[in-house]
């Protein structure tokens, strides 16, 4: 992310991510497999890791030639692409691994829903990655898995699939002994198990509106934040549902490709994917019961403020009156001169006060 | 739409569009196939592209003698009618292609669902056109799909098949090379990716609502302009959601007509309706939301008006009544000579503002 | 509707139409058939048209015996009866053609949900076909299919038939050359085309309403419109959502006695009902939108009426408690005797209105 | 009823069927089966009705051993037991027909959902009957069907099944001729029949609660029995949804005991549970719009009062502040001695609350 | 739940459970299978009963060699965990009894949702126990069902499984006859009938809350009990929701291990967990509806507080501003020194107060 200084303070505004995927469509009409280069992406930084003869080789910022070179000593190799700023870069991958340009054009068009495509060659898998700093985003991953080959083109460089590499360096992880299909599923659970800190962490911010609102808390702030909350579980939903589908089609997948012992692994995938949605789902039956709350606790207060103000007011307006009355100047006012109006007065005002009193506790409202 | 100079006009109403719709329907219970002439349609403008041996040769303004001509000398042909002002005209087209009277019924009737119709001649596809000015409107577009002819009916005059025409004029062109489905992929392509623009338009404007309900904005202007977009978003939905259903007919059609390398293509339009209908479900939960946000908001500023006002009051109310007392002209009140009653009043009253305040306090109102 | 003078100032209550059904219902735990007679239901007029050797009859206000005779003739037979208060006549017409006894009982209960029911001899239809004059209310229509005759029942003589008869009498009419499946077909295609000018009259109210909303209006009419509006999609929406599986059902029916080619203009006549619903979801939509849209401007008028209410009044409250002060009569309070009281006491007035107004436009109230 | 003097009271209590069968429960982890004996609940009184060689013998208040008798003697018999009070009664009339001790112990405990089970033996329904008397309350009915005996099982004598056995007691009825499936057709058409009027009634509530909403009534009472509406058509649909699937699972059931021509008697109910499902939304839409509308003219008739508050207030304040200025006791204030102080003043307030309303009207708030 | 003396403690707030299962997930990107151990998790006790011969031997406190050696014994053993604190010692069950590795991964994170999964060696399923003292909370039950094992691991010891013990002590329990699947159903059973006497408390809780909101009770107490209500359904729903799946899934396993008779016992279970969702949404269809009510409610409350500041208000500031008026101290004001001056005022004030009195009384808010 460090060649693009400016991206990180758009990406702190909430629809910087919308905007910045607006640029990059092609033109109406435009024929199907066009892409058009976006200025401000990344340039792509290309890693391989090569699994082979019990060794595994791990090259980072290589070049396609070297990639093609790789290709052909055989054994599983694992090409990531971070970065898909160099459209040309991106189509001489596809042609080293004969990839379906419809698929190539998803991926440099980075507002795709999460979809599993199946090709003759290769099946084809987009995810979005929760951005983990700015929860309210999600990146594309895109990947094609091939009979010996995985790809994985990120938007920008991230640390998403590091603990994957590390995995892979250990030599007796299992990831060495099984194929392309197991290294899929283990990268797409590292995708899928990266949404889970950023749901706490959206379901502590919850907590803490939910205190507020519950302590009866009337601050514009907590209505905002519930707000951001609520959009934050629009946009993880939004990443979420389609990859339910995504997982169980690739677990049902009708390929020679997955074998039926990684398809244990992507069930276990999918729970987790259906978990987070309940998880989900849950959130927003909170986020929506919050608002309700705030809704109802307002109108309790207005409801209390109303009452003290028509208290006093009801209580002194009239007594009120009555003193502007003997206020007034009139030449002949006959009780003025009475012994004893003023007491008089008094006991009357007490008396309407103590009545206004009595009435508004009959009515419910002391 | 330069012989409809009042259409316009109409048009920047909300509702003008449903308004036209309603002149020409049939009258109830007239045989099926009725057609009913609608004066203030524009009349038919006719163009041709014809793409064989290798050429491709485009008319504009032809008549309907000339595309039979065109018809016999073979190959593929598109015939774009852009106006639906003549019945006629459509009955004789209808009659030289063989298209069922109930679909052209349904041509000359401009309020249709998008749909798909499998008749043993052509396909039969009902298509909802954005209309790019006004995006609370839609315009319909009809297009019959033979062995040899693709057959389209526009509402209006329109510039949204330009891009395709564009393409076909290119003698490299991929579109010359295949048959009448890849040229209806990609002329629905064109009407499909014209939603996009559209659809980031109005998420552009929702983002200005957003900010400035966020923001804490009162102003009748903005409900209003949410109001607007959740109207448009029910006129995308409407035009989109049998939008998907008709793609993956068409995709799992079981006709010759539509040649398994073009149903991938099939596939990628349909990816992009279900996109389109993702984003617009996304932003209908967001208009929900910010309704949601403006109440709440709108709720929190009463009552912070609501307490201020009752502050002020509450305290001033009994302080007046009191001054008021002491202004009264009876002959009798002995305070009224007593040497130190005034300052004693003054103190008094200073008790009583500052015990309200502490009141006030207690209960968090302050 | 000649014969019911007081129903019609029924009818335009509200909820006359549910009123009256309620009266007809057989007693609880009757044997099945039971039917009732209704006194206020008019009594039945019956007419008949039949189509054979090219020719076509048409008799009106018929006997029983006449259309046992007419059947007899062999042909194609209509019988059509308007009004359902004689059950010994719908009985005897039920054993005439052989009608199912709890069909029957459906016809003279007149609350029935839309449905199609196959019986050997015969399909049955329920519809509801909506009052033209009365919006808010359907009556219903039933419909026996038999291989060589179609049968009608209507609650109330009415007109949604005369257009079909219409044509029967042309000659050249297609009406003529098809079967009884066609011409139920026409029948049906009636009754649906009649809801299209109720939702766009339903459609130009729901547009006033809006204008109204959207203008701010606060008047109680315009919620109570908006009410009825949304009463009367509920009855149109409970007499097409079940027509949809009709239409379907009738489209798809394992039965000699609808042609392929009726089943064509029967997925019209579904078209219609879809289309329809289409449009009834949109204007609730619309109404949920308008509900929404008018609490949002009240509570957004109650602000401002509030804003302008607490301006004046916390501005000129303290003020009035000043100048109360020195209407008091005490006859030490040296201040009353100064030279520059007066102006220094206008000049803090003056101050203290100034600094409110400052205050209130910080707070963004201004 | 008469064996449970108190819980006619508790029965007014609007949750007091809630309440009843709480206590009925066996304690969890209970071996299945296990049946708890309530105490409060009323003794069973078994009559019986045995067809057979074309007459029909009906005895009330029988013994267990008389029923084992009747049974002997062959034909259909028809059990009925009111009153669930007698655990070790239902465990013998169970061993006696062969019960499964699961369907048992659903009859022993009240609170069943409406189901379906089959078992080899017998066919076992659990209905819940509506309490004419209190609406917001349904009793379990649970029916056995064997091959040759229905045995009922009511929570409490009632009227229920009355109209069934008077009809069985003619001589020249349809039900002495059919079997068992026939018998229980005519029982459960009486269960669902019974719940018309009551739905009816609840209907002619809510237009009595529409009228008030519509009129502008902001009575609590309203709302009160807008809410009451609203429980109870919540208890009817938690008892007819499932009764629905019921109904067609008994229409759809592989078994021998049902025969073709009671299946479609049994579409019948099937249709009346469907009609009576539709009329519970359509309330329950009607209770959400009126609760809306409801909620719109309080916020209508909230901002008239304010309006007039807010009108009075500004006009008053103002000109109560400048009086009381001019009645201030300051010994140097030049305005009080010159000549037509007063009537300028006059003039002056006249001024301002012409003013004042010119703004207002200006504003559309008069 | 001894050895976990602050966990108590936590518990009582409403999210203690949230965030207890946070600390146990494994790092992103961890091999599947990885286990963290929770230092905060209670040690395992681990207890077995062997059934077989007709015996019944049961053993407290056991250590894993002795389960070892009890399952070499032969016959039917069910081995309860109580406390997943140790990580090995799940690990070495795990080995004992062949579990697979992911399996046991769910065991030790107490997150999932309820599920069933068929793996060679054993059935795995995965409950939530409602917490009976914490109703807002639900802990997580793993259970495996072998061919000749019931392996149980709960969270926390508790006595969920004590009434099946009791009942397995019997000798001539059914329990003792039959084979793992019915034990597995005797536990999933006791787990399901555990959530009754809560959701009949959590009833009972909102019957109080109705009885507060219907009496018009504002208290904001009301509001913030009726949304605990909510959140303990939204937690008691994630548990049953899928539960219901898990129970019809094992009905229709495919599995030699299910034997029919037991099947018609889970059909049972499956049928109560049907009935608490039925209970559940009942529950939330009254909360929804009562806290509309409350809105509604304080909204009339308002208006009635409201009316009453406006009748006093304006009524008494004319009035005030009269008598204000005459309390001037103009020299030139000759209506000071008529003689009749003040009755005529008097009167005319009077005349006001009738004439607002007969206004208010007119537009019906007196």
């Amino acid at each position: 992310m460090t060649n693009e200084p400016d991206s990180d303070a758009k990406r702190s505004q909430p629809n910087a991510g919308t905007k910045r995927a607006r640029h990059k469509r092609a033109p109406i009409g435009a024929p199907p497999g066009t892409m058009l280069p976006d200025p401000s992406a990344p340039r792509p930084v290309i890693s391989a890791m090569r699994m082979g003869e019990g060794a595994c080789t791990e090259e980072r910022a290589v070049s396609i030639e070297r990639i093609a070179a790789l290709r052909e000593q055989g054994g599983l190799l694992w090409v990531a692409v971070a970065g898909i700023g160099d459209i040309e870069a991106i189509r001489r991958i596809g042609e080293l691994f004969q990839l379906h340009r419809l698929a190539l054009e998803d991926v440099a068009h980075t507002h795709q829903r999460p979809k599993l495509e199946d090709y003759p060659e290769h099946q084809f898998l987009v995810l979005r990655v929760l951005d983990s700093m700015h929860p309210g985003e999600t990146e594309q991953m895109c990947m094609f898995l091939g009979d010996d080959f995985v790809l994985t083109f990120e938007e920008h460089p991230g640390d998403c699939f590091e603990p994957v590499r590390h995995r892979l360096r250990d030599p007796s992880s299992r990831l060495r002994k099984n194929g392309a299909d197991y290294l899929a599923y283990a990268l797409v659970d590292a995708v899928v198990d990266a949404y889970f800190p950023a749901m706490e962490s959206l379901g502590d911010r919850l907590e803490v509106v939910e205190e507020a609102v519950v302590a009866g808390s009337a601050a514009a702030e907590v209505v905002r934040e519930l707000h951001r909350a609520r959009r934050e579980l629009l946009v993880a939903r939004r990443a979420l549902w389609p990859l339910r589908e995504v997982m169980s089609a690739l677990m049902r997948a009708d390929s020679a490709r997955v074998t039926s012992d990684t398809r244990v692994y992507l069930r276990d995938v999918h729970d987790h994917v259906v978990q987070l949605l309940d998880l989900l789902e849950n959130y927003r039956e909170l986020g929506a019961s919050l608002t309700e709350l705030h809704l109802a606790s307002a109108s309790i207060r207005l409801n209390e403020v109303m009452k003290v103000l028509t208290l006093i007011a009801t209580i002194f307006i009239p007594l009120t009156f009555l003193v502007g009355l003997y206020g007034m100047n009139f030449d002949h006012m006959p009780e003025l001169h009475w012994r004893y109006s003023y007491p008089a007065l008094l006991a009357l005002m007490f008396g309407i006060a103590i009545g206004m009193l009595w009435w508004f506790r009959r009515r419910g409202w002391l």
